[in-house]
């Protein structure tokens, strides 16, 4: 017996049309680099995406050609996600934290035939450009000041396309529609290339109630950039419930995010900790008596907030509760599309102390549907949820990669069953949530026994004289390994090794677990996309290389 | 150029592993016929259902043989729904409101192997045995009655059966999971056949924030039966994201639902105008001093609800609005899954008179994402979204049915290009809000011009003397037809043809449109699913056969 159900495949190119017709008049609404704002409605984004379309295909690109973006978050890079695409392009989002030789490999391995930059990132373009020749590159006038005459004006190019004529590149679902290098913490990045169907249920999936809970009603802020892991997927979303979108352009500094929000109070953003955590002191600073600031900001109470790339401190979430902003903290990677586990509030913790959720909401959370999900143990076997006993997170679905773009599949990085090794190491409780405890690379084996690097940052990052913690092994002739706690103090805070241990002590953690050397730094070196970069900190205190 | 992505098909066994492994606390409850309720867990549900197929299978049930239901809401349907397509089996959930020829002609059609049914129907099964040869049958024993020894007794069968040993039938996300029959009020019923990535993605579509705003939290009563379009799908979100059900059993009398939401308030509550109608003058009643009822009731303030399978009155969605209870009208077909669109508090109409906003609720709402519609004119050509410009609506999506089980695809049903058509007459605005303006048969054509009769049995069901109203065409020499207008009055309440002249022309009804002349009858005949059976008064009022 056979369905009966249409043939229809998935496609974000049904998203922008959506946009168009149901949306047309709300509001995208962009931070340009003087800081004022400008208004597109989501009419304009759906004739303009559709005239880029046009554009391009006039300029000869074919279907799977890769078009590079060099961009902060604003309304043409929006135009960008959808327009290229509608092309048959596949839009390749460039960090433009990495330095330009990286850029510059990357923009190699992914062949990229043309390029969208902003008038503002030409500098780092021109330190690119050497190494790699980009057939055609387009340069949006983000700043307002007029494009060089051997570039292509992103707006006049809008302007001489023609957007009703247009018509989409036929498409099957599998085909591609982005691509995005991994970070590559170690070794090479790698190009993770997601598909009309993998987008498309990627969006659905994140967007349900208790995830990012997206309605037609948000105002969204995504702080987190569009060239990590396509802005965890927000754009998408957005798009296809016509969210009002506000975008913060180049200006992340948490003061400037503060304005941004007494202009445009948004009801969900999303950042990663390290500009939550400055957020929230920049605004905690501005309530003391004769603080420069005083007065200039109120929080949006009631927002949400989903945080991620990194893990979240209990002491952030209950920073945010106290004004009443909770944060919904997800977990996943580039190579996830992201979005893998969010810890939510359950209906199962309704009876939970408050302390219990906070503790909840640390953790990275539970499984969102489509993402199967297991814990490999040393030996293997599947781990029990149990809470306690941890192993490697894989996972596996539709919207989860199996390969990287030209590279051989490596037992390293997917398993003979097909599912991806994360290289997270957690345990799963009864309830499903997971609690990541390391990195496979970060955790310390110390006479025998695991230590948790991050269980102990997390601990030390509780004190209050602490502004960030990352723990790292040291070689150890006895125990072969030990931990070391490199610590930035907040300003004007003192705290000794012996507060630490007392305060560890008072954590739970055995006498065992405890850092054998404190060292006191100015900052956790981070890699380009906001991750404690641990490896630079072993080749300081550890004699790494 | 090709995506990274895993190729990994949509699956509800997905939906019932992932229940079992994260919420296997949360509850599931039953109202028995004796009215008292049991009470299951998601644990038990998923041990259940892989009971249930593990038993189906030794039965000798191959991959693709329908097993029918014929039972009220409850735990035991709920395993069906997904305990059959765990095995390889179709659902097959039959009509209990339909003639016992009826449904026999319909198992026939499908070819129905097994068959579940509650003990409580089985009067009803024995007049359609005869007609229909099941294999096997299975009893649920619902009333706690013993199942006599010529029927396979349900629980027994799961308790012999091995849920732990049970692997799934392995299949391709085109294969199907369950079929339903139209309602047929012109014709035969018709077979609709869903299948895994049909019910994934029509579960994934309607769960939406803006749809049914489906939540972990959330505590939902299905009023809406089982057997009409798998309960409009609500059980596979339900299962997605492990929400607490609370099934009513065979008691749907307004004042058994208002004893139901006393013992387990729902946070969403789904059904259709005729229940919801009845169950607020129950409610408004109860307030009266002196009434028998005074004090039995509140209302669960805040609760959610969805109405459909008939076009919902304003004046229903003002009515509970009073109780401080939102009505979302959602509009759809056994044919489409059957979400197509929601009327939802759109952001463009924050700024809107309350009235407005009534207004809006009152239309078939906006499609959802995945669902393309269009609304062809006479000519053939796509009516401009104007809000006044008639047509058929037409849809095609990845969760519409293309064809019908066993049937040539006809013309009348489907277009030259892939689209269904639906029978719906209706206007689309510029925010994209379908008004529903009539069926293509219930359309009175009156000297050339269109009157609709949804529009005025709307009006006139906004008259405070009238419980219900429907128009029909009758004959007429000089303009070929002309509206009448049946009329079921409140009890205690009277009014005349003039009255309601009087208030239709105050409600902006031409003098042209007024209905010729008014029946005052004791209620308007329905389908089994609740809808007007107009064919009925037709057949009483209007000469036809």
């Amino acid at each position: 017996m056979h369905s009966t159900m249409m043939d229809v495949p998935l496609s974000i190119n049904h998203l922008l049309e959506r946009a168009g017709r149901l949306f047309a008049g709300n509001e995208i609404v962009s931070r340009l680099p003087d800081k004022s704002l400008r208004r597109h409605s989501f009419g304009d984004f759906h004739r303009r995406a559709r005239a880029l379309a046009s554009a391009l295909k006039k300029m000869g690109m074919k279907k799977g050609d890769r078009v590079a973006t060099l961009c902060w978050n604003h309304h043409a890079h929006l135009e960008c996600y959808f327009g290229i695409p509608a092309a048959g392009g596949v839009m390749h989002t460039l960090n433009l934290r990495l330095s330009p030789d990286e850029i510059g490999w990357i923009a190699g391995d992914a062949q990229d035939r043309f390029l969208v930059v902003d008038d503002v990132l030409l500098p780092l373009y021109r330190q690119v450009a050497p190494l790699h020749k980009f057939e055609q590159v387009i340069v949006v006038p983000f700043s307002g000041a007029p494009v060089a005459p051997d570039f292509i004006d992103y707006e006049r190019l809008l302007a001489d396309a023609d957007p009703d004529g247009f018509e989409y590149e036929p498409h099957a679902e599998d085909d591609p529609v982005a691509m995005c290098y991994t970070s590559g913490t170690t070794g090479r990045p790698k190009g993770v290339v997601y598909s009309h169907r993998s987008t498309v249920l990627h969006t659905l999936v994140a967007s349900l109630g208790d995830f990012w809970g997206l309605r037609g009603t948000d105002v969204v802020l995504p702080v987190t950039p569009m060239f990590h892991a396509n802005s965890w997927g927000i754009p998408y979303g957005a798009v296809m419930l016509g969210v009002k979108l506000v975008f913060p352009g180049p200006h992340l500094h948490p003061e400037d995010l503060l304005d941004l929000m007494q202009l445009e109070p948004p009801t969900l953003a999303l950042g990663v900790p390290t500009i939550w955590m400055s957020l929230i002191q920049a605004f905690d600073a501005s309530q003391d008596e004769g603080s420069p600031n005083q007065g200039r900001w109120t929080l949006p109470r009631g927002m949400r907030s989903l945080v991620g790339g990194a893990a979240v401190p209990e002491a952030l979430i209950r920073a945010f509760d106290r004004h009443g902003i909770w944060i919904l903290q997800g977990w996943g990677m580039t190579e996830t599309s992201p979005v893998c586990t969010v810890s939510y509030p359950r209906a199962e913790l309704r009876q939970a102390t408050q302390d219990e959720r906070y503790r909840r909401a640390a953790m990275a959370g539970v499984p969102v549907p489509l993402v199967d999900l297991r814990v490999r143990g040393d030996d293997g076997g599947d781990q029990p949820w149990d809470g306690s006993s941890v192993g490697e997170i894989q996972v596996r679905g539709p919207f989860i990669t199996g390969s990287y773009h030209q590279v051989p599949v490596d037992p390293d990085k997917f398993t003979d069953d097909g599912w991806l090794r994360t290289g997270d190491v957690a345990a799963v409780d009864a309830l499903g949530f997971v609690r990541i405890t390391d990195r496979t690379k970060d955790l310390i084996k110390s006479g025998g026994e695991w230590i948790s690097s991050v269980d102990l940052e997390n601990a030390i990052m509780g004190h209050p004289a602490v502004a960030e913690a990352a723990v790292i092994a040291i070689p150890d002739l006895k125990w072969s390994e030990r931990p070391l706690a490199c610590v930035v103090l907040k300003p004007g805070q003192a705290a000794t090794p012996e507060d630490f241990s007392a305060h560890l002590l008072k954590h739970g953690f055995a006498k065992w677990q405890l850092p054998d050397r404190y060292e006191f730094i100015d900052a956790v070196p981070r890699t380009s996309t906001g991750k404690f970069w641990k490896m630079k900190l072993r080749e300081r205190f550890a004699g790494h290389r």
